[in-house]
């Protein structure tokens, strides 16, 4: 359903219990992204206002997780730094194309492969983390990444429409998400949410 | 109680209605800046939890705020549009010093003049359009201009006190009021929140 190209391992949740603090100091400044990256596009195609409005919301969701990692963070006496994030954003964002229409096409597809791998991963913390206030918040982040992916995928198809593009959104979906499949089994030397 | 140094004239509120197209526009567009000011401050200082937290609540209600103005300039059958912003902004801009502690001190203050402005015409819209729709719908954003203006003194405040350098905030402030004074009476060729 949410078209990924692979599955998160347990292995992976190993990662995550033996470096909690780093993941959820992560997360925070992922929920902090998600709202920049959604804010970019407001100012890059403010002339669409049916594409703007519904990304203010999602500026508004974002920001509102990121206040909720932080209040995690603080009621458990972690101290919130900046950190070096994993190269999946980065990597992810080089494959956005350079003209228009395929730029916004990409940047939309890429922004819902993105919320589609953070729900999938929320979806495994929440059915493996062993401490159960951390899986209760990750359950309760599931259904609005999932929200996202369906919004910006809306996004990608409402744009390619536009441009009598819209039979080319599909298979770029599944080479883009072949691509971040390939990006995160990339992993990381440190746990984040994204390793 | 803003702290401002000038009173709008009542020639300006001619200049609005004349242009309401445009400046409804403007307006907009000031929403969104508004947003992203904030959601920039939340990038730059994210270590500082108590300051990013209710910055959060500011792009939300700044969203909001863009999002009414947006469904306003619809319901009129006005094409949003990009448009030459007036030149407030970006020489206001201009007056943020380079290093820290002044430059998050300045940031803060001018952000905090740009509210107090924009509470004050808001006002003036309010009590001395004709057009009572939009009458009413500048009283109803007068509220949170107050509260943001004094929210970005508070923080000025908490940058200053932590630098230990408290008694720097009111003659600044007074310093840089002086200076938005003197921008706002420039005026713009065109007719805009702030010009």
């Amino acid at each position: 359903m949410l078209q990924l190209q692979s599955d998160t391992s347990l292995a992976w949740v190993g990662t995550v219990e033996a470096g909690i603090d780093e993941v959820l100091i992560d997360h925070a400044h992922c929920e902090k992204k998600a709202a920049g990256t959604a804010m970019n596009l407001i100012f890059s195609y403010v002339e669409s206002v049916d594409f703007v409005q519904p990304l203010c919301e999602i500026v508004t969701e974002e920001l509102e997780h990121f206040s909720l990692v932080l209040d995690l963070i603080k009621s458990r006496g972690i101290t919130f730094r900046k950190q070096q994030p994993s190269s999946y954003g980065r990597r992810l964002s080089e494959l956005v194309r350079k003209e228009e229409p395929e730029k916004i096409l990409d940047r939309c597809l890429i922004a819902a492969l993105i919320e589609a791998r953070s729900c999938e991963r929320f979806g495994v913390l929440r059915d493996h983390l062993r401490d159960p206030e951390l899986a209760q918040f990750y359950g309760s982040l599931y259904d609005s990444e999932m929200r996202h992916y369906g919004i910006y995928l809306r996004f990608a198809q409402g744009f390619a429409a536009q441009a009598d593009r819209k039979e080319e959104v599909a298979p770029r979906l599944r080479t883009l998400a072949r691509k971040e499949a390939e990006i995160i089994a990339l992993g990381d030397p440190f746990p984040r949410i994204h390793s």
